[in-house]
């Protein structure tokens, strides 16, 4: 199958038993009491308005590694999906963000609940609801994966990738704030958050879940997802820093928001080594600021267009799926998850055009 | 063994033990960076300070339930000790306290790398690490549980508990919260927040955890150990509430300070229902209040005692003690561990005094 209807299959698939894992969640937590259920109900509606690439992943990585039951990876890959919009939760706090999945933020959300209630402090009361939630979905996560239908050690290695990766997420995201708080622009740092926030997490770690999952132990194998993931993660990042400049519309974002948060990119990078002065001038006076208008912005994203940052952009990615192609053959002996794997890999990058 | 010796012995036996396998950890994260490492070692001097009930009562549990490999319980059990030294530092932020076991509490710790680096918001720049450094935690508990040298079988059931009752205890936490922010005095919310945030938190999950790793199956040894475990974990609240009150100065605790959170206890809520007028009145101006002298605290405790709130508290702490030790002898077999289980809920009791 073709790697983007692979993607959309599972959204299709997933969508009723996330519900309905949820439902069953939101019912434990009201024998509790009404409020855990309640936030976590609009936990998720947020949970499941996302693409799902990564349980679509763990999936793949599943039956390429030879797993059959469809049913129950179907279930066991939404651990993982649970656990990002948990974390996005706790991401939108620490960045100050008000809206995500076109809702309102989920910590703005549970800020209406306190100003309903007529808590002194709104803000702070739905900000520790909403790191609550966050915590509760990283445990409802581990639920999902723990009770999933498969044998005790291939549960038991999934769920020490997890640890592992996640620790390494974590401290990713540490590196990452102090890079925004210190307007980091040293291509290294940035490079070590995209390697450790985005390629491990979002490319890496969910193949490795359904290969754990399919009770593989070809380290061979192990070592080919790995290369396979980091390539694909690094490209979905370059296609997000593409899409963030040039996509704006398609995404539903406010036009040039990327630049108004002063996110450091392999666009912005490639612009401040080797545009022309006042192509620099115009970058820095625009980076992290709130005063430019859609006009600047028409010329700054001409401006990475001439000096060839967009280019570049392309050329990278393009070297990525690449590397992520040349993994293929060691992952799946199966023509179709070969086909799969390599159609997905072309369509995380194509989506920028 | 005694029951204090026992927590005493654990305390000492685990403490180079933790203090490795931080080390370890930090090596790990300085190859990511340099500031999550330096958050961690700062995490590891709050970790390393607790009293450490959690874990003794996790070896207790497995030894109880006929476990015999003590070295690699020991590792295990600071599983459930990382976790609570994380949940602290989120507690910290959501509750607003800038002090924790006798040091500045972490996100104040954070803070003050933040003002040295010059960023522009430090407090929530402290926070944001605090936040992921708290999530850090929940994935190296993890790791500790899911890596050491068990059965896979054990290790899963051990995971399931941690997974179901800390998903319960996060829902606690936001009840807790909302009580709290809506000065609620019913003593069934009250109730309902210790249950899940103490009870079953402190008392019941690290015996299960100790009891599933052992490898036992059998379900009254799991019924008597919930049990025991609600007991004492609701004698361990009781005797915190006294302990708030009448122990502040053996604490280390600014005088009154649970008086001036404005926390409902067992005590304030029996003085609120039988106090004179004008105990009642006291209370109702002190509690939540900044504003009252050491005098008036005096005032207060003597309250608590005229009106038979202090001896109503120790009735209630005696009845879950002779409740847990029921408990026992479906517990264990061994006369040595009864002794253990049984002087153990005394002391957690005794405390007080």
């Amino acid at each position: 199958m073709n790697g983007k209807d692979f993607l959309v299959q599972y959204a299709k698939e997933s969508e009723g038993i996330l519900n309905e894992y949820f439902e069953k969640k939101i019912n434990e937590a009201a024998e509790i009491g009404k409020l855990p259920a309640e936030l976590l109900q609009l936990f998720q509606a947020l949970a499941t308005r996302g693409k799902r690439v990564r349980g679509a992943l763990t999936v793949l990585g599943y039956e390429a590694a030879g797993g059959k039951d469809h049913d129950a990876i179907l279930e066991a890959s939404l651990a993982i999906e649970v656990f990002h919009a948990g974390i996005l939760i706790q991401d939108d706090i620490m960045d100050n963000d008000d809206m995500r999945r076109e809702m309102p933020a989920m910590h703005k959300q549970y800020e209406a609940i306190g100003e309903k209630l007529g808590v002194t402090n709104a803000a702070k009361f739905g900000e520790s609801l909403a790191i609550c939630i966050g915590d509760a979905s990283f445990y409802l996560s581990w639920d999902l994966l723990l009770n999933s239908k498969f044998e005790e050690k291939a549960k038991l290695k999934a769920s020490q990738f997890v640890a592992e990766y996640i620790t390494r997420l974590v401290h990713g995201q540490i590196l990452d704030i102090a890079n925004v708080e210190l307007n980091t622009t040293e291509e290294k740092n940035i490079l070590n958050v995209i390697k450790h926030k985005t390629a491990e997490y979002t490319g890496v770690l969910p193949l490795l879940i359904g290969f754990a999952l399919a009770g593989s132990h070809d380290e061979e194998k192990e070592e080919a997802f790995k290369k396979y993931g980091m390539a694909l993660g690094n490209a979905f990042q370059i296609q997000d820093d593409i899409l963030g400049i040039f996509g704006d519309e398609e995404l539903g974002k406010p036009i040039g928001s990327d630049i108004r948060e002063g996110k450091i990119t392999c666009l912005t990078l490639h612009l401040a080594k080797h545009g022309t002065a006042d192509q620099k001038k115009l970058l820095t006076s625009m980076l992290g600021s709130d005063h430019f208008t859609d006009d600047d912005f028409a010329k700054l994203k001409q401006a990475f267009k001439d000096a060839g940052s967009f280019d570049h952009a392309h050329e990278l990615g393009e070297a990525y799926v690449q590397e992520g192609k040349a993994a293929i053959p060691k992952i799946a002996e199966d023509k179709d998850h070969q086909e799969t794997l390599d159609s997905l890999i072309t369509y995380i990058m194509e989506r920028a055009k």
